[in-house]
């Protein structure tokens, strides 16, 4: 695996081009002939228009919306980049399974398929019916030391994470993580392929007090500066990134490949798609943007995918639970297009002229 | 009615403090021991917070929401003060009742008991099961000419109001309204009220243009200063407001004296609000603010009554459609907190120390 070789990539699917000027115009006088002043509905009517390229229809349904929470620990963690230790990511895995995390709780609200995905979490995990056994390390290295991922576990993570998705049923997929000290992966990603300055892509995260994020951005920094080479999206992937976060890449641009509507929880996952829109252009192209985090590198992150947030709660959750809140917002975009009058079939006057 | 007579209004119900510290203290506890970073459900929290002070209770639940639509018909409009024609108020609300409006496809969505009360809409209404007949007149007086409603209407109207609420079933009350024109009513409202600058209180409403706006903002202004000694929230409601502003007044007023929710749609509700707490303080206590829409007066309102809107979608439809969008979200915080896992019960580390 080689930078330079664009022609490695081989393997990665075709993203279906939405460019399609006949639809899109048939698609807005729909949206314009609906019982409501033009452009009332604000942002819902662009999330409607956007439905309407993806699926190719007027008519935009959802159907059998799945969450996918990749989970995996980070190597760079032993620096004390995290408020947290190290095992809340196999406990919290366990508490997702049984039902008591915020993203259990928002997806059973909204009767949302939930999978958990061991990518690659530093301990073995017990069988449950929605655990995926998909570990490739325990844990990814210390990328103070060397790459996150070898080149040949980086591919490994990017495949799996297709594999999962080529094998789900419906036509909406939220990617959501549970990984302590992901956000320092994150925030690598978009410094280095986003061209970020470290210093606006670095946050709290789960809770860092001040003298805690000083010292997050210093490791970081080493990090960067070691990886100096790591330039192209799959190299920084492999050198920056973790192995929930290259997982997600690879569902991300498996959805897209399949026309899937890829509702985008916060940062990680707003990282995992640039860094597939990188890999396949095309991707954002399905994205819709759940929320806007708190996490201060997330603001930079919406401005280079040109990315509206549905949401501004002032999330910093992960898991996929913006992306489970937003899910409703996504369903009445579609409804109101399916479901209003127009004027002429409820008989009401249109706008007086002016 | 005379301003001067604040026991007038003895008939107003009083509205429950909910000023409780224990609880409050218990309902923050049992946030801050959910299985997340503290505070990471970001406004949700808060929303949770004033749920459970509201219900009294560490375990709030909502049960059979109510969305009301209050429609009427504005004598103002004579001057050309909107873009659509009078008769679109009718004709909506059978659109409403046939379900191809946007607050039907919303309402149904989330299974939200839908009613249109007919407050003052300028034509008969047929029967309908889902349409209440509380016409107080034919339309709003032409308050260029006189009070928008007199004193008796006003009142009217207000106890109407109060006593619709009073016979739902549920304890989370939305209010809507149909009525072309009736921005104009909640901008002069505003302004008087809220004593902001009328120009900040005027917008295109349903889809004005320049030259149209300016002639609305010139007609308000005539208005305004035609009223000037009708500075009261009682006198300048009936001077300047509308029939069904009036009606969600008094349903408002009943549903914070009832302890329910109050999920507040955009400008027009939110004036009514801003109305409701200046005749029976305490109230603003029970609202939770469902959206910032894009009309130019709502921003000063939402200053005004300190609320922080769960959404940001640039809605201006008005009906109670952004209420019934945010719906879902109201839901997720109280189900965050009945059914997530605490540190405690789910065996989870917590944030290490500093």
């Amino acid at each position: 695996m080689t930078e330079s070789s664009p022609l490695s990539f081989a393997w990665l699917p075709a993203i279906p081009s939405l460019n399609n000027p006949a639809l899109q115009a048939q698609v807005s006088a729909s949206i314009d002939n609906k019982t409501k002043p033009l452009g009332a509905l604000g942002q819902l009517e662009s999330v409607a228009q956007q439905l309407g390229m993806i699926q190719n229809s007027t008519q935009p349904s959802l159907n059998e919306p799945q969450i996918c929470v990749f989970a995996a620990d980070h190597g760079l963690t032993r620096h004390g980049t995290s408020a947290y230790p190290n095992a809340v990511t196999v406990q919290m895995v366990h508490n997702i399974l049984a039902g008591g995390a915020a993203i259990s709780v928002f997806a059973r609200q909204h009767q949302i398929a939930l999978q958990v995905i061991d990518a690659g979490v530093a301990t073995d995990l017990p069988y449950h019916p929605q655990l995926l056994h998909h570990k490739i390390r325990y844990g990814s290295r210390d990328a103070l030391n060397e790459q996150a991922m070898s080149d040949e576990e980086c591919v490994a993570a990017l495949t799996t994470g297709m594999a999962i998705v080529s094998k789900l049923p419906g036509n909406v997929l939220m990617v959501g993580e549970m990984g302590i000290g992901n956000t320092s992966a994150a925030s690598l990603l978009l410094a280095r392929l986003g061209k970020v300055p470290l210093h606006e892509c670095v946050g709290r995260g789960t809770g860092l007090d001040d003298a805690g994020l000083r010292h997050k951005e210093h490791i970081l920094t080493q990090v960067l500066a070691l990886h100096a080479q790591a330039q192209s999206p799959f190299s920084a992937l492999a050198a920056l990134g973790g192995l929930e976060v290259a997982m997600m890449v690879g569902a991300l641009i498996q959805g897209a490949s399949q026309r899937r509507v890829l509702l985008m929880d916060g940062f990680i996952a707003g990282v995992a798609l640039l860094v597939a829109e990188q890999l396949a252009p095309g991707v954002r192209q399905y994205a819709v943007f759940a929320h806007q985090s708190a996490e201060p590198g997330h603001q930079h992150l919406l401005r280079l995918l040109a990315a509206e947030p549905l949401l501004q709660l002032q999330l910093r959750l992960g898991e996929g639970s913006g992306a489970a809140l937003a899910y409703p917002l996504l369903q009445s975009a579609c409804l109101f297009l399916r479901e209003m009058a127009s004027f002429e079939s409820a008989g009401i006057s249109e706008q007086a002229a002016p």
